[in-house]
């Protein structure tokens, strides 16, 4: 057995993605949409990005109204492999229940558990940071890929390291996790070697679900429960904990000793507003554009433009962002562009649901 | 025979306005929109309120282009009295051209000349300007009608006025009409007295020929020949030369001491750009609507925006100025309002000659 035989890949699609409205929606969230240009959607790039690692051993969780919609982008997908939410528990719930249906399917499986709204580039060191994972898992560690930062970010958590694993080669005992810093604090982290917490983890699901046992019982054996009898997963959905699973196992775990990272040199980005989307998607123009750049039109201009078909033209504006869209247009700067979740409140407040 | 009778209007309907882009088009200029939110286009208004001081005494004067267009949205026009230019020439072969007709028509006529696409409030103080402008007209006088100005405006001309007429009481006469100034010397002149030039002329065709006669014979023969047998006007049209009524006409009349000035003390605005729009529809919100305002949601904003069917959320950002229409978006600000005629120009040079 290689390092891969049975590992699995997890891939949770939840999220609306509000600050990236207009493109992003309820309906239609972030990860259905090509953010980069690249031809292909978040979750579409996820599979692809997956597909040598885990072959067709792959687990979409989504929200019951987008299952038809990832379906239908994911035709190599087995329909099986895609379970569908009852409704939106966070993701304790969600990765809880695709590693009770693993524990019970293949008592070899180890589980990684990928976004599927998330930008990776440089794909080696994404493999091979997985791959190390993937040993430290098999040796009981419940395993994170810690990113290396290029820049003191405040939107990310972060994760401190301590020794060297001695039992696997690469990786890391976790100190602690920790919260969003402010930027002072941002700049001291990385001075201090932490690395960003990206969200990946990487555990044998039997771990994962003992792991969570310890701090709640009923809610692990509820999982269990679910993927013993699936026909249960309506009535008992809506009784778990929203809770998500950092909070719920890997900060308990990491006080505990048993979280390990492993420390990954690639791009990522978790594209959390249109400045993170600028700032990935910036070339040589002042004005980056997402579409189709015949278009635009800038006199002294420079910021992103998102086009849906129409001319944009823009003059005279700074770091704006120009979001067209069929039936909204969002124009902002890239400096506010975290308040673009206050739109989205004010048209749910304001019965515009259908526009959100 | 009452001061107004035999008073005709004339109204020029031309120029693209692409200062207006992309609300206004070649195709679809200025005059035909409601650009006030009144529910009358610019032309409609304009025929509005000349209405009661002509009746039906009205010669529109519109490129071929827009002849049906006009007619449509005229409805209460007998037909014949909209007069298509086979191509644009300028002010003065479309104004001499009305002229012409009228001076074979009625003997009696008084001609007022009036764009399609200004708006006027206070109506009142408009009637009034204009019958004592026709009383000085009847005198032989070239008569404008200065308006007072509310500001030292740089986008339009003034003039300068002298002694009171003698033989026609509130008119007096006129120095000069100058250009358009910079911003110290429109104070100068606002602080001397001067009158904004609204381009507005009231005058016995004859005269008007009479005058353009004495500057280019040729011209005023031509204006009379195609009057005399209009089957002539395909073919003499493109022989006629481009230039404003201003300058061959009204310029050198007051170098002769010709030209009368009626003081008009009323609102007026030729709505040049988005900026003058803004100021024009401005109330106490601070993002002014043009078109649906319960589609527009605006944090920390403020400026213009039009809307078109499509909801429009802005945050962020002073002064700006957001145009949505179906094929194309303008996003800028009021300070480079004037910068719009850049964006057509270059749509033009890129071959897009479908979107200007």
């Amino acid at each position: 057995m290689t390092d891969l035989d049975h590992f699995w890949a997890v891939i949770p699609a939840g999220g609306a993605g509000t600050r990236l409205w207009p493109l992003s929606r309820q309906g239609s969230p972030k990860f259905l949409h090509d953010l980069t240009g690249s031809g292909r959607t978040l979750i579409q790039a996820t599979v692809d990005r997956l597909a040598p690692l885990v072959a067709d051993r792959m687990l979409v969780v989504t929200g019951r109204a987008h299952r038809e919609a990832v379906v239908a982008q994911l035709p190599e997908l087995d329909a099986q492999s895609v379970i569908a939410e009852p409704s939106a528990r966070d993701s304790m719930a969600a990765i809880g229940l695709a590693a009770a249906f693993l524990e019970a399917r293949d008592p070899d499986a180890v589980m990684g558990s990928f976004a599927a709204d998330h930008v990776i580039t440089e794909t080696a060191g994404f493999n091979a940071a997985v791959t190390t994972a993937v040993s430290a898992a098999r040796a009981g560690w419940l395993v994170t890929i810690g990113i290396e930062p290029t820049h003191p970010a405040t939107g990310f958590g972060y994760i401190s390291a301590g020794d060297a694993l001695s039992d696997v080669a690469g990786a890391f005992g976790v100190l602690e996790f920790v919260e969003k810093p402010s930027s002072d604090v941002a700049a001291a982290y990385v001075e201090a070697g932490y690395r960003w917490n990206a969200g990946m983890f990487v555990v044998r699901p039997g771990v994962l679900l003992d792991l969570l046992g310890q701090q709640d019982p009923d809610f692990a054996a509820a999982l269990r429960g679910i993927a013993a009898d699936p026909s249960t997963l309506a009535e008992v959905w809506p009784t778990l904990p929203r809770i998500a699973v950092d909070h719920a196992v890997a900060e308990p775990a990491a006080a505990a000793g048993r979280v390990a990272v492993v420390p990954g040199s690639f791009g990522w980005d978790d594209i959390g507003d249109f400045a993170s989307l600028q700032t990935l998607l910036a070339g040589d123009d002042p004005v980056t554009v997402l579409g189709d750049a015949g278009l635009v039109r800038a006199i002294d201009a420079d910021g992103l433009v998102v086009t849906s078909g129409r001319t944009i033209a823009v003059i005279g504006l700074r770091d704006v962002v120009v979001v067209d869209t069929g039936d909204a247009l969002l124009v902002t700067t890239l400096e506010r562009a975290q308040d673009v979740k206050s739109i989205v409140a004010a048209l749910k407040e304001g019965g515009h649901d259908h526009l959100t």
